[in-house]
């Protein structure tokens, strides 16, 4: 994806944070673990000074890049206004703290989307530049902000990711054929648009079901990026064939098992990570899966496995949001959605709310969230 | 539904068009079986002059509506243009050729939307007032006008009603529970919405499965309407209870049944009529059912069955729209929505296409036409 052009003037503060968001939306596929920020330094007249996004971890913060832009145009930045989408940071992690930064260049005012969502840090960037005699604030466009670090967020809030469950569909919720196809439901917008939802994951899960049907790759392929998510397999009993085509893709395979990692060397011989994570009935502990995950660093966790690991994922209420392509084809017989049930009374339906419904290509995509 | 005002003064072709188109949707609900027709005459200097749409069967149509509008307003409507949505009859049904009052009226110009469907008489009509000296043009907003009677146009040019088959879905496409269980999926928003379809409908059809689960009155409720469509039951034995809630409401009740009709005078003397059309393997022959409700009048078919019916209709290829109702929830097991297959192939798919998707309450209403 190619940086959009950047205006040279801004009319209002609303139109620069739109601008530092749509900066931010640049770091979707790049700075994970990191979060997606932007930030656009602004003089008093409005013209625009420099601008900037966050880089691949370890790497530069958007603030720093914006200053290092607006170094190059020669633009004086002092008493100038930094918009930034996330509150800037005031500690070492693997860069120097982004505040210090802004400080140092003499900035007038900081106005940030939304605050720190890692309760250690919240505030302390805001009150640091406040300390400096930068005037500072929290709160334009935040809703926005949040969305687009939402998986940031989830990790730092709940230390887990925030998990996506991408589905594809016929009309009357068939996934695939009794007989097993699958290929394709869905026409190739959405499953292009399916693999700019997994470019935004630091992971892309499946389930061994879905391995032995599908033999998915797992990977991003139908859009651009500068990185490759981790593909992670629920596999109890370690069955994943060592042909599988997810594992020899450029980046990282984790295999979560329910029996002892050790029993599959070939899986490990061919590059596959396995943590044993066992949970009740001899199945993978799931909540734990998704908290290993988090502790690795993951922000969203973009599922697409079968109907027997959808359905075990959304009992124990994991999933955060469903993304449904859903094809305009009747299939009559065949496999469903999610497998759980059977339910007493439709008082005990599993309740969500829908966030869109938007055409890609000739198939329709819904999104929902729990209720 | 109370009448929209209607304005003094009409900009252009197009603005009076699309005022007479919605004075034409003031008929839903009151002129079947006639087509739904909205006249607007206009002066010269864009003044309306008058205004009407089709009344009951037996009544005035549009354009004589609109010249006793302008009588009573005392206005001069000789050299006026009549913005007409569908193309002026001529000849004698229950009421005299709508083309002679215009003539009679002095009327300079016809603008008709679209053309008569019926194949015997498209044409007629226009050239009649040609042959009167009146310019007459037909094709403004013929879509739009075509859409509103897709009815209509169906049973003159294929002598069987368009077929809607609406359906009430959890997000993972069940209609019911295992155990039946389905009021209600969807909520109220969704439930008025889908009686306003209803109220567009000549007939609400349904199937003996659903009579026995469900026990549905089938009549229009929940949107203000000044007749009752006719009550359709598909009930191959003939097992519909004499207690079945949809016999008593006012309006008819038709039961197509493959037994003779005879054998059940218990249902006939509760005033429903019955007409026995046998197919093949004891079952009603459905395409027969549809032409026989043509010949009847019955423009828009409005179903609501279950699985069972639902999936012969769509098999033999004789649903023209789908209407689904999609509720933010997930039921796991439970009814399909439509019975068929197994397909072998993916290729073998009843392929639709969408038409749209919008929110009504907390659900989304999606609608799809056969590809």
């Amino acid at each position: 994806m190619s940086t959009p052009p950047l205006p040279n003037q801004i009319a209002d503060e609303l139109a620069a944070m739109r601008q530092a968001l749509a900066l931010a939306e640049q770091a979707i596929g790049l700075s994970d673990p990191n979060p997606r920020v932007g930030c656009l330094i602004v003089a008093a007249d409005g013209r625009v000074l420099g601008a900037g996004h966050t880089q691949a971890a370890g790497q530069a913060h958007a603030e720093v890049m914006a200053l290092r832009d607006a170094a190059a145009r020669g633009a004086d930045v002092r008493g100038a206004t930094a918009y930034v989408t996330l509150e800037p940071c005031s500690h070492h992690g693997r860069t120097p703290p982004c505040c210090d930064a802004l400080i140092a260049a003499g900035l007038g005012r900081v106005v940030a989307a939304v605050g720190d969502p890692n309760p250690l840090v919240a505030g302390q960037g805001m009150a640091r530049l406040r300390a400096a005699g930068i005037a500072a604030e929290t709160g334009l466009l935040a809703d926005e902000a949040r969305e687009l670090n939402i998986g940031f967020f989830s990790r730092m809030q709940r230390g887990r990711p925030f998990v996506r469950l991408k589905i594809a569909a016929s009309l009357d919720g068939r996934t695939a054929l009794l007989n097993g196809a699958s290929q394709w439901i869905t026409a190739e917008a959405a499953r292009s648009d399916g693999h700019a939802w997994r470019k935004r994951a630091g992971a892309v899960l499946s389930g061994i079901g879905t391995v032995r049907d599908d033999d998915p790759r797992l990977d991003v392929r139908l859009v651009e990026t500068a990185r490759q998510p981790l593909r992670v397999v629920i596999d109890s009993r370690l069955e994943t064939p060592v042909s599988a085509r997810l594992l020899p893709p450029p980046g990282q395979v984790l295999i979560y098992a329910a029996v002892p990692a050790g029993s599959r060397p070939d899986l490990q011989a061919a590059g596959a990570e396995i943590a044993s994570l066992p949970g009740p009935g001899g199945k993978v502990d799931l909540a734990a899966a998704l908290a290993d995950l988090g502790a690795r660093g993951i922000n969203e966790l973009h599922v697409e496995a079968g109907h027997k690991l959808n359905g075990s994922l959304l009992r124990e209420g994991l999933v955060d949001e469903l993304l449904v392509y859903l094809a305009p084809k009747l299939l009559g017989q065949g496999r469903e959605m999610a497998a759980f049930g059977p339910l007493e009374s439709l008082k005990d339906a599993l309740q969500w709310r829908w966030l869109d419904c938007r055409p890609v290509g000739q198939d329709l995509r819904l999104r929902a969230r729990p209720a």
